[in-house]
């Protein structure tokens, strides 16, 4: 825990809580509970993915074992329900609700996320459908349990949510975005890592459906390549990319869940001032290099 | 789940429930939920122990994969807090503060199991602190949820917990007794196994500390010997523990607890009579040869 990352999640449900007009107190402990609930997440990810890496630092399960990162990732997770409960125990049924929905669907999205490697025709539907519930509904979460501890009417909360999932999609391909696009420096991780990986990211399934004749093939031999390093592999896939204007194109799908995010967040009956703290670092999770 | 199993811990917190009056309805949930916990474990104990089978069916990891048995653990462990908390409101805080705890001491508990494998020097009171946290307190905690929603007085809940700590002790001891000195035909699993694997029990440790001379290097040469047949090394040890008494030394032992759980439930403030559908199942426990 103590690596850092940006605990975004317990911000926004702060953030939330402050928007609706909560004490900021009441909402720690939950707030804390979604981090450690993150992390476990993450701890079991990257047993299954295999990853070596998270934040710099060796992974759990390589810097100990396999065991150890099962095991204190179950111990996250009950930390988790422990803090995220510590509420009013009358909105105890609300904040249940709201986090056994999301535990559960974050775990359904990492199966997607497995089973999509072994499959062949996934289309960009089924990857948003993948990110919406292994990554986007963890930032609805944040945001409307910040609302439930603040007591905001359940339409609001109800917004507040949705705002989350269209937010929390335009971050994902943020992320998938500077994976390919990125700056090493500021990103802190491997350039191209989901090109080498052969992830069925928003880009990789784009460039799929609008390559065709020879940049059609130039991308299948490159994907399918065994034998090329792994450098020489992102180049190749960064140009026909860059030829098929990805880059545009997955910016401008950002942008589009993002403009949704804003016309729902603007349906709050909040006054625009109030909403500026939020509407910044929404704009940062998407516009980020970091 | 549709293997089976005794469904020993919903079955307690029904019974826990009805024996305080409450509506064994109210109770089907939660119990529901302790059964999927239960099952849970299982599943990542499977995969941190390598068991090949369970309820004489391989296990998830062997049959499947690692990754889906650590996914869908974690799965089932949501959908234990789902129903573990479809209970009335005003409840739910003295049921999660016991769920959590019990779920928080369950891997503390798998911990000191897969710690003790490497460590030396264990005593039968290490023993018997791991056991109550693995075993122990998931019983302890199906008859306390029981009594919670039956709305048992605070002191009976307490009252019932302890009685289920000391039962869930002499459960334990019954089943490492039963790994040794049980049937395999009735006890469904082969004879033996915690001596092939050199498993530190209650056994193990006890006849360590009584053996001398002879039977202390006969134990340790045969404890270590690699290159004995499984089926020889358990008859030799078994003899051994023969030798020792350590099957009637057991047998005092899960007696002793057994007694001190009865003598708690003599201190529950309900007819006698109302109790004994519990006292039954409490006298299978630790007397069963399954």
């Amino acid at each position: 825990m103590e690596l850092g990352g940006k605990r975004l999640r317990p911000l926004l449900t702060l953030i939330s809580c402050d928007l609706f007009g909560g004490k900021i107190e009441d909402a720690l402990a939950p707030a804390m509970g979604l981090e450690l609930f993150h992390n476990f997440t993450l701890l079991h990810d990257d047993i299954m993915d295999h990853a070596p890496l998270r934040r710099g630092k060796e992974t759990v399960f390589k810097k100990w074992n396999t065991n150890s990162a099962i095991l204190s990732g179950d111990t996250l997770f009950v930390m988790a329900y422990e803090l995220v409960t510590k509420t009013t125990p009358s909105l105890l049924p609300q904040v249940l609700e709201l986090f056994n929905d999301t535990a559960r669907k974050v775990c359904e999205g990492q199966q997607y996320d497995m089973d999509y490697e072994f499959m062949a025709g996934i289309s960009i539907d089924d990857y948003i459908l993948m990110i919406r519930l292994k990554t986007a509904v963890l930032i609805s979460c944040s945001l409307k349990l910040g609302a439930i501890i603040a007591k905001a009417p359940e339409e609001e909360a109800n917004l507040i949510y949705a705002f989350g999932e269209n937010l929390g999609l335009a971050f994902q391909l943020q992320d998938d975005y500077l994976d390919v696009f990125g700056e090493v420096d500021k990103f802190g991780k491997e350039i191209g890592n989901d090109i080498v990986t052969n992830k069925k990211t928003f880009l990789y399934l784009k460039a799929f459906e609008l390559a065709g004749g020879n940049s059609l093939e130039l991308l299948k031999n490159n994907f399918n390549k065994r034998s090329l390093s792994a450098r020489k592999k992102v180049n190749i896939i960064t140009e026909i990319y860059k030829e098929l204007q990805i880059d545009i194109l997955t910016r401008s799908m950002i942008d589009e869940y993002f403009t949704k995010a804003i016309e729902i967040m603007s349906r709050i009956n909040i006054p625009e001032d109030r909403k500026q703290i939020l509407l910044e670092i929404a704009g940062q999770m998407v516009n980020r290099e970091t």
